[in-house]
């Protein structure tokens, strides 16, 4: 079996000489860093991934979390790992030097996190909520709300959870049920208590950290003492497992699913305010308002955005996984005699195999480059000169780049199994795993299905600008191309965004059930389409490296996607435009 | 959850309004048989798939097969199922009745294990090799042979294997080395002395029957002594577990292969003739040649032809049950607000999530339609006009038989899991499992890559006539339609299999680097042309049946079909001919 090692030089090659990192640290936040200071992070996240995430990848598998009368627990091994990533700084790299942060570009932060995912997705887990959790409240939260909830994850003594979803309201947050009634005031805020049962919330009840910081989506009553139709009626709540005075508060886990795999973590449900304990001799579990009534989902979408593309990137380092562990099985497996060798050949060596690997590269490399790009875009907003336009251009990219990975990192993983042949359906191989762990990715933190709506109900019908920007950093990399040997990828690449660029314009708002009927395709033919375009700009920055293999394959893989992937764009933009209406009307005993 | 069950509507339109299953009834050899029998066996089958395989499905996963010093154990529940399965007569349906089969056609007998298959793929495995095994002994064994180890399968005395791979010849059958040195004769032919070692056996030892018997691919020796090289020098040999006189035979499982699904029956790994037993105090395994020396392949290909498309019956099966799964959940599920309902509605009226049940509706029943085609020509083979040109077609359509469901199957089963949203992802819900289950079927009996190679190099490449009755057939499909509200598919099916007509023409013997490069695309789309011209074949079945639901629902499947599949094969065509070189030469290191 292939033991599975990051390609360093890939993470480098992507955040240095293709982002150019080094081009933020004349900005005042990063003063104190410089290459030296980010490669390091690299290498400590790479020897944290070696030592403790990797060596746990397995047993998260064979032994799940379980829960018994102290509450949930996980394997110990998990918590040593998500111990040493806050204890190391890389956990809070990118906040602020007043919270106990590092100030590290956020795109040196993203990489670290890869590093981690790559090792062991669902323990990576535990850090990338705590700190979309820490982040969030940092955002919107009271300077002593700050102090109290998000210091102490970014420390490591707490961790955080995102809860929105309900048993009945997964998509559909407007159905949620939740109630938090009013409770008076204290240091802390507006005090509520929140009775409700949320369903899907990971990490929300461990072992590995004292406290538990939940934010929780819930609704203030109406004047009729019932909770508020839609998603205006919707607050947000920061609510611990332990209340500042050491009480226990009302936030208890009753139930935990057993997932198909991302299993380092648990899924819970939990119960607030069912009695478990009483804060104070009143029901309810203790709640603080963060901001103002009724902004909840906005403000939540500050961390759902940050989730998604820490999805994407989680499902691009799972490609990636299974891409080196394939490419290293391909290389030791001796099995046939390929190019009339008189004695059996590595399998690597099977036009076949090839064409999977090299599959399996463009889709993790693009995925990858995807999401660090998104973390590019995220320095932009805090720090570059026109926040506004990055920030608009990251939206626009949040659902490919949430997207993108997660379906085609699946059919990667998919295809690093099938050149393990029998040895990967097995279980003493990771590659079925890796598999079962990604296939979370295209559901959690919205569907495919919902983020093609909002790429083209949200993202594109309302588009403020954002697609005319995306389309003059595409020029940008279709005209350098022009002059050099991938002219021909430049033409391909310009005639895509044409037709892209027509389908944009012919989506009307609200989208029709035509559209919603064809959504799903035309997202599929935006992300291969926006993977093309990185795909060609890697292949630029590969041209004027060093003419070595390593950037040679760049540039093979950018043309093996242009050959091989990019023709599949017009099909789903046909499918997107068949407005077949059989489907749609067909009565469901047809089915 | 949405319990699974088979709409038998689905199985009965299949073979008997579309197959026309009656039609073979005026054969002699099915002169006890008749429309009310046959359906006795499918009734039969359903009772048996809901009262004994399908309660066993979430346990057979759960409590996987375990070893220990009496040998390799399974839960009672599979047991049972199979006993009965046996004991029923269903398994032996389509033997002769000197055998003690019902001598039933194959359509129905295959029908009939369709069933069991969707209701536990894992449990049918058994009796689905047994028969498999029977067959083989009874057309190429001596009557002694049929009576001692065929007969007994039949009976669900004894079950049965087939052992081809080894640990280091998985595809490459040449380079197997277990060898069989001649150890004299006596009544049940001429006797060898296995050894080595067989990996990937399914079956090869469990409690469930008292007897097993193994059907080996070994190596004479050549005059040197050591094993003839290639595969000409690979013999077939029945290698019972347990003797006629009792004693216990050298055969002796060493390991099982922990599966990421498929785990009703167990998977492993067997030592022949590593010195457990010495049967008459003489090393290696007693093995009985059948037939002649250096025929092993050619016999064994009987076996691997009929297990490869119960592969893709199975795949069919896990395919619709995972449809039928997700239809029922889209029905149950309340999410959202389609069409501006003022209350929640069914996920099924959300055009997304139509799409994704239309898919798997057209991969699910074309891939049983297909497989069902394929038994269909058996019986043409066994008792029909033509024999040698149905069993030239089913050469030509086995690789596709094999592959499509298994590819396009698990594309349904992906989304059936994506209906179910994060339930699906649980293992409460069955979807998870059927993925797992149907996982297996494009790697065993030959992978993806192995059957595309099949279907150029061997079926089109060396094309004795098999393309021209296809063509043949085609043609009268299209020319039907041609008449009828479904003349624009005939149009579009006639300009599909023109291009793969042409795609025929071009393939060169032996094939080039780039033929394999692409060998499995073009088989992509070699199976999407044969299942788009099988449901226009069943579309037009459906117009002339009553005008229900149930036929407009074929009808809107064919439409949807030709509008989003078909255009797929231009594209899988132009890139099978793309000729691109750059990855097959690129070296490793620029992977």
């Amino acid at each position: 079996m292939s033991a599975y090692a990051l390609n360093r030089r890939d993470l480098d090659f992507l955040v240095f000489d293709w982002l150019r990192i080094e081009d933020l640290l004349d900005r005042p936040r990063f003063a104190d860093h410089s290459r030296e200071t980010l490669s390091s992070m690299l290498d400590l996240s790479e020897t944290l991934a070696r030592d403790l995430f990797q060596p746990a990848y397995k047993k998260s598998d064979q032994v799940e979390p379980w829960m018994d009368a102290d509450g949930v627990h996980v394997i110990p091994e998990i918590a040593a790992a998500v111990h040493e990533h806050a204890a190391s700084g890389l956990m809070a790299g990118a906040f602020d030097h007043d919270l106990g942060g590092l100030q590290a570009p956020l795109t040196a932060a993203t990489a670290s996190v890869a590093c981690l995912m790559g090792a062991n997705l669902s323990a990576a887990g535990f850090g990338m909520l705590t700190m979309a959790n820490a982040r969030l409240i940092a955002t919107f939260g009271t300077p002593t709300q700050v102090q109290t909830f998000a210091a102490p994850q970014l420390t490591g003594e707490a961790t955080g959870t995102m809860c929105l979803s309900e048993p009945q309201a997964g998509s559909s947050l407007a159905d949620i049920t939740t109630l938090a009634d009013a409770d008076g005031e204290d240091a802390l805020g507006r005090r509520f208590r929140l009775r409700g049962t949320k369903m899907w919330i990971s990490g929300a009840d461990h072992d590995v950290t004292g406290n538990i910081v939940h934010l929780v989506l819930a609704k203030t009553p109406g004047p009729d003492g019932r909770p508020l139709p839609g998603v205006k009626g919707i607050s947000l709540f920061i609510v611990p497992k332990t209340l500042p005075d050491g009480e226990r508060n009302d936030a208890v886990v009753t139930g935990l699913n057993h997932k198909m795999g991302y299993r380092g973590i648990p899924n819970c449900v939990v119960a607030f305010g069912d009695g478990f304990a009483k804060p104070e001799g009143r029901p309810g579990a203790v709640g603080y308002l963060v901001g103002e009534v009724g902004q909840g989902l906005a403000q939540m979408f500050q961390m759902m955005n940050e989730a998604r593309i820490n999805v994407g990137l989680g499902a691009a380092m799972m490609a990636y996984r299974g891409y080196r562990q394939s490419l290293g099985y391909a290389q030791e497996r001796l099995q046939g005699r390929a190019g009339g060798s008189a004695t059996p050949t590595p399998i690597a060596d099977h036009p076949d195999v090839r064409f999977m690997l090299m599959t399996q590269k463009t889709y993790a490399e693009g995925a990858l480059a995807l999401t660090l790009y998104c973390a590019r875009l995220l320095d932009e907003e805090q720090t570059g000169p026109t926040p506004e336009s990055a920030r608009r251009l990251l939206d626009l990219l949040t659902p490919i780049a949430k997207t993108w990975p997660s379906e085609q990192g699946l059919i990667a993983n998919d295809l690093a199994i099938q050149i393990h042949g029998g040895y990967g359906y097995t279980r003493d191989f990771d590659v079925e795993q890796v598999y079962r762990d990604n296939r979370l990715n295209p559901i959690h933190e919205g569907t495919t299905g919902i983020q093609a709506i909002d790429l083209l109900g949200r993202k594109l019908a309302r588009d403020e600008g954002a697609l005319a920007d995306l389309l003059t950093r595409i020029a940008a990399t279709s005209a350098k191309a022009r002059t050099g040997d991938l002219a021909d990828c430049a033409d391909a690449l310009d005639q895509v965004w044409s037709r892209l660029s027509d389908h944009a314009r012919s989506i009307a708002s609200p989208l029709s059930p035509q559209a919603l009927f064809g959504a799903t395709q035309a997202l599929r033919a935006w992300g291969h389409g926006v993977v093309a375009w990185l795909w060609l700009d890697l292949a630029l920055t590969a041209s004027e490296g060093p003419q070595d293999d390593f950037n040679e394959g760049k540039r093979a893989a950018c043309r093996f996607f242009f050959t091989y992937e990019l023709p599949r764009i017009g099909l789903w933009l046909d499918a997107a435009g068949a407005g077949d209406t059989t489907t749609l009307t067909l009565p469901m005993e047809a089915f």
